[in-house]
């Protein structure tokens, strides 16, 4: 906590920013220069609207010298998370794990059309979306539980994980019965009630970047979950939003080295939901698993024409199986090995 | 609906997307160029992906000619929506309308006090929010129940309306008891299946944009409730995120007269979490009535310096009094009255 | 100057920043808590790159505390510039200033005709560019000098000044000796050669804020021109790129009352460029008066459907001469009168 | 060109907007629908504001359906842009191109080691600048003239092309007696006067996104040059402005694939100004090589921590060694090769 306060402060104002910071619990070190006064607190709180101290009169700036979150911390495990799950599979460990399926379950048939096609091109994982609020009141709405129960059957069968979206606290239950991980949304990311209760489950869950949030506010909301006491918490990049048009979102892939130097969580890509466009997803997924993501999550369909829905950033079986190929050549590039 | 068609697309391209036209239940016409084909597609449907056109061989671009919401659109009633509200209360009338109060309820002492203090200045209704989800678990979450109970009796003793935020569908039947209008956080925007549950409640809503949503999709979120049979919808400006980092966010001005001209909706504005900033709220305030704004939405807090969330935005009442004598001079320039 | 060292940082990591500091010409102290040592480089210097400190071995953060201007600063002079231009205008004073015309200079008789207007309904300068480079190669370039001598004569036979953009270092001779106040656009905000041959001369400068500029940005770049002398140096906010497209910029309000804070220049408000948009110019122009603004620069054409350029956003004059009606109502509620 | 009329628009509104595009050259076909009017404009005109169209009575929306460039979009060239250069290099074919070196050119000893250092690691070419306007009046400005003779000595004596920055129409002659690629900065992306006399030398220009620009805007300022007759432009993706304030750009990868797609110009990533942070420029290396990309442009310093520019984003000698093995695993996976 540092406060600068303005060329010329009075005293009276110092020493008013002194007692507000001793109050919040910090030891307070000055250094007057010739035009400026610098105070720094020194102490263990966090939890405080830095806002405060700027309005008080005569300070000109704040800084929150200490990062704001803690346990979702490169420090607080150096070496890097690695999450074991069901089938052996390792996320954050030396192979990128690749997890796909489509947009949404919408058939028995389909589901385990894709998920022979996902299997056997290298995949590690099946996502698929069961609970699907659309922005248009009249839209298929998702399969619900009927919808899981499919995913789990294939997943078994395929012998791949499960991976679905939580979008209420109320699904946890359901999601505990059928998956592996629990995707939580990009729109759920500052969903703080449903964060917390995620805390306290024992099911890795997968936290996808909101379109406006910054780096800082997605490791914010990892610490949630972590202050819970759940550990197991994976990151996803899937684009923000910027001025340019051409794309629905624009895939921030510099997020991925950042937030693997700033946490020690795995760190997935998601060039579908990245770009919105299937002709940008395969140099997207390259340029993940290039900058050194963890594992990626995209969507796949057996007829994309036919898709009930994102069928646009959906790859066809032959595309998915010719990205994965290239994948392969590009994992030793940084060290790592794929399916 | 319009597709354009690539320069040297094939006959059998242009031949499946007329069929893919008219399969979505469109009229097709022709239009054939030197350089390229265009075809107009007519008709009532807005319920597609457009990006599964663009994906089409041969498509260079699609442009959905219709707005995607009708019930939100000013053609819809072009005389403009007023919502009746107790205490004769009209949003949306020739009177601006603005509702204050503290960021959270504290406790019934300094809320009545505050509800005192913006009463006699002139505000309409009491804002203050029950329920608050922080990003850090160990802040205050609120006073819940408690909180709009006292807002209730606060504000039928000073005349206020009561609002407060509703953030999830198990605590519609509590705001219905409580409050006058129910208040959508930006965060809840494209929570669907709140707006759903809110289409189906017979009191007004007041919509907060997204801090990453265009205007259009405000209206979409709009459409969502009005499409459940609850006209009642007052929209909301409160800052958009944006590359300057003075502010926490930037209020977007101009969405005041842009929505104004698109829907049929009032329109507020929110300079406190507009700016987030106590300095900047009266310039904003006053920029929001000079733009069209039918009310405001305003933090006040009778000592902000101790309000246990966001002080740093809120009006000590001295110059919130002030600020309402500014807003009288102005109104007149756009043709308005305030109380 | 403040260095936060990462937790863990060795001491001889910590010695290399001293040194590093001392090097730069800054008295460091040193603050050590349990968890990190900060570091407070106290001096005058404001000339480096801040990241060559942040990639040294052992430092988290680093934060320039100082503000990198020094003249653009309130602090400066605290009772704000007031510049004073032919005609007895002046601007920064209490008389908000309206400044209006066409996009380009077209032709003599359609100058005089706009000059005419708006020096009626109370404008108290001209407008009007001369050299138009353009997106395309086949559009009207400008009339050059001619526009220039054709300005300056409508100027001085209704009582106006003259302003109009340079655009490159060779123009300058030519603009001293046909205006009164040289603008510099949006595109050339950080064009650093242009702003140091500015800083030379002695007329006024308008500095429009960058599409893509920060405050900060826009305030180093009035620095640029003060450093050389030249004093007298006007704001001017035009909106800004964001994710909204509605508009072609968002006018970002709230950089009006930020920039008047932060430094003692005048500053003007520009709705026409700011919004794109003949009907959202009105209500942008009442909100840049109600937020603080010294004056206004607008397009107002005599028959805007026939301009040559900008004709979307330019007003009509009726709808110029009802805004200036509502710009009076609305100036005393800031303290403010308008010609 | 489309215009969607509004729902109950007139006949004579139509009628109106009809004779409109008539006059700008359009033949008009006509569409009439159960709710609007659509208005298809085919034509070969680019030159006009689409906004005098959206201003007219009646007026819904207005689409150009055609892109507003034409050498520069793919269908001029479906084969794509290969820019034969000296030494044999080619850029757009099938081999990588790499330009590497220092941010500014400092001393004949440090350029030499440094174009010894890329050279031996596999670059083709040597980048530095010579002219380096800066923010601060008292900053190193570059040094000019001796600067590029520099540059042309160490270009040939290790067989690597020569790239530097023009800032200015004036500056052209000298850049065309000692560089092989005259470069355009960001800031300069939409400097007409410059890039039209650009058109008109036969050298081959690298022209730069400016950080505001859309995709589009970069393409029109590259139809610019082409419009002159010089058909040798080479893109390149350098970050652009978003909220994410980690880095100072989010360099945006996408870019690089949708460039390709749009455009038969080669496409370079700059991952050092992209991200401005030394740490992230191999991984944003790799990306945009994942992505497609047909070269690379990057700041290498024989000792980045005594640069007098930039140090803070260019790699040491041993970084860039590494990273170049990295690339000549990953260009296969792009059916590339790299020097």
């Amino acid at each position: 906590m540092i406060v600068a306060m303005q060329e010329g402060a009075k005293d009276d104002q110092i020493q008013h920013v002194v007692e507000h910071l001793v109050k919040l619990g910090f030891a307070v070190h000055r250094t007057t220069g010739v035009l400026q006064t610098i105070l720094a607190g020194v102490g263990a709180r966090h939890d405080f609207d830095i806002r405060d101290l700027e309005m008080l009169p005569g300070v000109q700036e704040v800084y929150r010298v200490t990062a704001p979150y803690k346990l979702a911390g490169r420090s607080f495990r150096p070496e890097g998370t690695v999450i074991h799950l069901p089938h052996g599979v390792k996320i954050g460990g030396n192979e990128i794990v690749v997890m796909a399926g489509p947009c949404s379950v919408e058939s028995r048939e389909n589901l385990f059309r894709d998920a022979e096609v996902v299997a056997k091109a290298g995949a590690k994982g099946l996502r698929g979306g069961a609970f699907k609020p659309r922005s248009s009141p009249y839209s298929f709405q998702g399969m619900g539980e009927e919808g899981l129960k499919i995913m789990r059957e294939a997943g078994d069968k395929f012998g791949l994980l499960v991976i679905s979206e939580v979008m209420e606290i109320s699904q946890i239950p359901l999601m505990m019965t059928y998956v592996d991980i629990l995707q939580v949304g990009a729109r759920n990311m500052q969903n703080f009630n449903l964060l917390r209760e995620l805390g306290k489950i024992r099911k890795p869950i997968l936290l996808k970047r909101g379109i406006a949030a910054t780096i800082e506010e997605l490791l914010l909301s990892a610490e949630y979950i972590l202050s819970g006491g759940n550990y197991d918490v994976i990151l996803c990049e899937r684009g923000i939003r910027t001025f340019e048009t051409y794309t629905r979102n624009t895939m921030d892939i510099s997020a991925i080295p950042i937030l693997k130097k700033l946490s020690h969580l795995p760190v997935l890509g998601d060039p579908s939901h990245g770009t919105g466009r299937r002709d940008l997803v395969a140099p997207m997924a390259r340029a993940s698993v290039a900058a050194g993501a963890d594992g990626l999550l995209m969507e796949v369909h057996p007829n994309p024409d036919k898709a009930v829905s994102d069928g646009a950033q959906s790859l066809f079986p032959a595309q998915f199986d010719e990205l994965m190929k290239q994948l392969r050549i590009i994992a030793p590039a940084v060290g790592r090995t794929i399916g």
